[in-house]
């Protein structure tokens, strides 16, 4: 007689399952790429019981310190991808630079690429990018491909002269790649790489924005509030949700946006709109990111789905989850690396100064200028929530000591 | 010159780290036992840049599926525990079946145990537990151990009679090692094993309660709310957080009986008091477990601090984080297996469903009456946030077709 209303919650022995990969049926996502986006996208994952196998280019990088299941390879390789994707019943990135070539190659052998190469490539060619968002009507600032230095020259007298700004069509990241150039003569740098260039306006914005939504095979997507970003010295330092002070009709605006951007391109997944809020009230498109992105890592405790399990959600095309706030307010600090090198030890003061505090840490040597790592604040009332954020981002650092 | 203003949060090229494990400053948390516990414990601690060794029976384990490091090995053998601990700066597990002599031993070595086993006896040993909560005041139901059926009647005669609840001191989980006697001729089953028998007065009780307080080696602590724990043929199967109904009065009580038993046993860690609540208004201690708990599943979407995040930090000496909950209402209904071995394709049916769903799955194969996952929900409205905590983990077990 077994004692039915007594017993407790509890813990089978250990040993006692011994066949569990017999399941089949539960998806395998692949991933390639092991930084801090695939290590925060397993962590999503894990609840949903899928199996994560991940491309990591060593193992020591980030997500490869978490991961089970861990292929250390070199994705500009084929063969290397594909023997990875052979396991996999979808294959979704970290960063944006698998070669179109490679993706196209996946895609014949059968394996869904999400999001696929004819999308991809608007997140990696800058120029691509520009003359798609133009085709499909998305504002964005005035620009064009220049040849050299004096086609640079010739750009600017087609609007208000200089500054403009170049971009380097590819490779591009947290400032590289990109110049502010005054004249003719700080031109010339830009075009040294041999590598296209993009000319584009200096926007004189009010802030930056970013506009995130998820976007699944059959067409299911959600929207996240539009957030401010606030950078520094051209990385990423801060994130508000949702953007302060900003007009229903600019939010709704930059969501549709996004959706209809995400829409005309056939992305799956992640979708991030980076935008411009100019002075006279407008939002231009700045750039797009086809992956969780810096911009969404508020939604990891700010949220009520975040955008690395919406991620997953999509690229196995599954409904998608809610995208609303958790709380009124909830603000993101990167967290850098400075001169000091034991963020565990600071770990003592920041939790005991905010027992609320997130802190998300990437596996990553502490290295100046470097992300990290991020914290996560949430709250009612936006200066009480920066604060804590903003502390305990600088105390991790260094720059703050009390 | 840089493009300050104008550069993106985006993600550094993959490969630019490669010395990762270099870092000295984090420390290692190892586990023991593969379970869904240790599953979800790495989980809580990727976010703190840790790293979490799993010493694990099989390479299929529900956390051995999913961590990043894994030594596979029997938790009996001092020798694999002892080359498993000496990476490790705390040692930790996910279930109570390490034999106190080992745990002494690694002690010995140097190596920090939380819970120790001066603790963790009471949660392996219900005779010593009863008998320890019996020296410090904390209210039981009426108990001894029996030598032998005709122990029971005469212990039954002590009292009001039958039925008497019997319990083997060690081994039993879920239902298994505990029967609900009605004659002495019913007592002979528990002798069988030659394991001693505990006998317990079949409590007259209202519901089951847990206080689920978390306590670190510098004697922080942090108290959940009281939880309801309902139980069916044995096993629990939904937990309502904070308890309905539960008197301030009551739930202080509840609270303030946890951390005493923490303080006066040296608990380290989560520690799980169930309770029962009787019919007389009163709280009773059922039974004790020193890691991350069922009753506590609740907390990984309904608090500010999830039970493992506070495990993980309470076993590194750390600051604990805010138990408070983030809604009016958390229930967590457990997922059992049932006849319907496809649980991946009802996530289609769920997430549509109720797109504020929180599924959590185990990587466990589907056994009849096996925990395989559980779901949690969070509203304002506890009626419809238990309709759809019921109806999806109904619908994943297959025994809710629409």
């Amino acid at each position: 007689m077994s004692g039915r209303r007594h017993a407790e919650c509890g813990t089978p022995e250990p040993g006692a399952w011994a066949d569990t990969l017999d399941r089949v049926t539960f998806p395998v996502v692949g991933m390639v790429g092991g930084g801090q986006l695939a290590r925060m996208t397993h962590e999503a994952g894990i609840p949903l019981g899928i199996r994560f196998k991940l491309l990591s280019d060593t193992p020591q990088d980030s997500a490869a310190q978490v991961a089970g299941e861990v292929v250390v390879g070199d994705y500009r390789d084929l063969e290397t991808l594909r023997a990875f994707a052979r396991g996999c019943d979808v294959i979704t990135f970290d960063h944006e630079h698998v070669p179109t070539e490679h993706l196209r190659a996946l895609e014949a052998d059968g394996i869904p690429v999400r999001p696929g190469p004819d999308a991809l490539v608007h997140a990696q060619d800058k120029g691509v990018m520009r003359a798609r968002l133009t085709e499909i009507g998305a504002p964005c600032p005035r620009h064009r491909l220049v040849a050299d230095p004096a086609d640079v020259t010739a750009f600017a007298a087609e609007g208000d002269g200089f500054p403009v700004v170049l971009k380097t069509v590819r490779g591009g990241y947290d400032g590289k790649g990109v110049w502010v150039v005054r004249s003719e003569a700080d031109a010339a740098e830009p075009f040294r790489a041999g590598v296209p260039v993009l000319a584009e306006e200096m926007v004189p914005f009010r802030r930056e924005l970013a506009a995130n939504i998820v976007r699944s095979p059959h067409g299911q997507a959600v929207a996240y509030p539009v957030v401010e970003s606030r950078q520094v010295d051209g990385v990423c330092d801060t994130v508000i949700a949702p953007a302060p002070g900003l007009s229903e009709e600019l939010s709704g605006q930059a969501q549709e946006l996004a959706l209809r951007i995400a829409d005309e391109l056939g992305v799956v997944g992640h979708l991030a709109v980076e935008l411009f809020e100019t002075e006279d009230g407008r939002v231009l498109v700045n750039e797009l990111a086809m992956r969780p992105h810096n911009s969404g890592h508020w939604t990891m405790d700010g949220a009520v789905t975040s955008q690395f399990a919406n991620h997953v959600r999509a690229v196995l095309d599954l409904p998608l989850g809610d995208p609303r706030p958790r709380a009124p307010w909830t603000v993101m600090c990167n967290v850098l690396g400075g001169d000091y090198p034991d963020m565990y030890a600071a770990y003592l003061h920041c939790m005991a100064r905010d027992p609320q505090l997130k802190i998300h840490m990437y596996g990553k040597d502490v290295k100046p200028g470097r992300k990290v790592g991020h914290v996560n604040t949430y709250g009612d009332d936006l200066d009480a929530v920066l604060e804590r954020a903003r502390h305990a981002a600088g105390y991790l650092r260094g720059t703050i000591t009390e």
